[in-house]
């Protein structure tokens, strides 16, 4: 059982450590957002020629394929092996892997040329990877993917340890496997899915609790998920009757309103 | 005269149909959104390698030159052209036409060489495309280029009949024509224009109904406009005095509440 | 003393002149707003191919380098040069300047090749620019970095002197020099940096204000940084217990809701 997962937020929060992200421009403005609210400080920065430079300065480095193209999945492999031989944690997001075969091509590339700390996805983005048959819905999980926990758990176990790194599969529960430890985490709403990058905001808090705690990615990884995951839970106590646009004002300000107590009082989860 | 067109919000809600959008980065976010709080699930998927697989797994697709660049203007034509191949409806949003030459050039060439199912500018971008004498200000109508209703109605009709499509002139007055039917939507409010992306997002809602209901795009695109000009009115009242943000909220709030039922009672339009 | 700032206000509102952006994608909604909200009209458009044609309708040129890259770097330089071929006002935000090779080389050519009408940054980035050792913690002030009032004054001063520009240091207190006079402005709250791009904001604003009074940019970015931090004011008044979310909602309203009676009455701030 872990303990004291809240202290992880009062590091985040005291360390403010630097997140160099390559993401997608779609929701990349919430992923700094995020990342500011939950006391990090993030940094966007795509071009191959200053890669090397932003991993220098940076704690982690968040790796989100959601509007990929040839110049930046240059820069996503720079950067990640950049990070690789800093010791610095490279979390990647393989948004949308599955439903295409240049999403498909740079998710094995990554994955092969770069030592991934955390690995976040939903389950059909994470059962493409692990090789299992699944139909990706452009960027959101199809139905047909739906596992078990029994099963999901299997599957990020088994891949978490084929892959040497922790592995998250977004869901109604959220798992969690470094290949010898699992954890599922109950927190959360399914409003969360009515807005567009919560998954990727997911990815920004992973790789900002990576950042304060670089040699604990499996802690930092079901503390992020219990933070958003809380986190919905109050936005939609808050406004989930008001729409989406009032959820989603909640939600960043929940997680901006977010203390070792918040995580301490509400988690329901369990991991063995 | 259209009947039971809130029945196409509960064809979108139920089939949840794929939009694949080529669009610019600034609103992206908010169309993203816009599609979501509708009903639809948007991809945004820009590089030309993933263009063809992409629009195999779509519904609809929006092609929307915001921020258009050398790049993506080819993944444009080539997205449109795949879609045309699936007989997907394609949805063009020419922002900009009449203010640089590469938005003039980039217009005339996605027109000649994809199949266009609905057109959606505001009157400056469509009297340039449709060949009269515009003075296009950065992405906004130019108020020298207002027309009358019955003006733009001709132009809308004649420029739907020579594109084989379904054009929609945003404005006070929405004016809709297939070339033989012509709808005008007095709701809205003037609000609206305080906003960025409301024109990118009413292209979204054009995309979204047209991709459950494919082989009707004048109804998909009152039925759109209706959406976007009602929950403006809905945002208004609840938040137009707060300012610019709160009205934003507000609209996006709106759209994620709107029903068959919201349609039915709220349209303000004629058609024939 | 200034006198009459708050026309300022009413010359935007009137004139709604075009700003035209090439700005990052990480904040590029909140700048397309923020004009919008203070009532001019943006326009982002970052392809070299249109970047004369554009700036050719706008009036005033905002650069700003947050997520540069190879292609954007020579639209940038395109555009600024074609500014001032035709005395249009450019204003530079050097978003990063002093955490990379490649900005801090953009930096220095941009500066370089085209005349800048303000230069707006944080104290890292101007340090950087002034040749004063710096270290900028990715786009945010390195806490290392912070100077007297008194010493910013004189860096801001002599570097407005040497590069013939207005020279702004966005801060606690921020400090505005045109080379002779020299303004220090009290007006904002510290939750400001807890939200990702109200720098880029200030910027775009500081665009603005030049579009509606070209040939006083002093006067222009004393009242673009008034209007910020005074909106900033109100919002944490409104907002500011609430959650970072509901701040970014109530400080984009506070904009839109600006008057010159909002400048004349609550400004704090002290020129000679």
């Amino acid at each position: 059982m872990i303990n004291n997962l809240g202290n992880l937020v009062n590091e985040v929060r005291s360390k403010k450590p630097l997140i160099h992200h390559i993401t997608n421009y779609v929701t990349v403005n919430d992923c700094a957002n995020i990342t500011l609210a939950i006391g990090a400080s993030p940094v966007m920065a795509d071009d191959i020629g200053e890669a090397a430079d932003i991993v220098g300065i940076a704690s982690a480095v968040v790796l989100n394929m959601g509007t990929l193209n040839e110049r930046t999945i240059k820069a996503m492999l720079a950067a990640g092996k950049a990070a690789n031989a800093k010791n610095i944690p490279v979390v990647f997001d393989p948004v949308g892997a599955g439903a295409s075969k240049l999403r498909n091509d740079t998710a094995a590339d990554i994955i092969r040329e770069v030592k991934i700390a955390v690995l976040r996805g939903n389950i059909s983005e994470i059962k493409f990877i692990a090789g299992i048959a699944s139909k990706t819905k452009g960027v959101d999980a199809a139905e047909t993917d739906s596992a078990s926990l029994e099963s999901a758990g299997e599957i990020a176990k088994n891949l978490a340890e084929k892959l040497g790194c922790v592995v998250v599969i977004s869901g109604a529960v959220d798992v969690i496997s470094d290949g010898e430890r699992l954890a599922l985490i109950e927190n959360g709403v399914a409003m969360l899915s009515n807005l567009t990058g919560t998954g990727c905001m997911c990815t920004s808090l992973v790789g900002s609790f990576c950042g304060a705690a670089p040699n604990a990615p499996f802690e930092a990884a079901v503390c992020a998920m219990l933070t958003m995951g809380i986190a919905g839970e109050h936005a939609f106590e808050e406004a989930g009757n008001q729409g989406n646009a009032s959820f989603h004002t909640a939600l960043l300000n929940a997680i901006s309103l977010t203390t070792s107590d918040t995580i301490q009082k509400m988690s329901v989860f369990t991991d063995g």
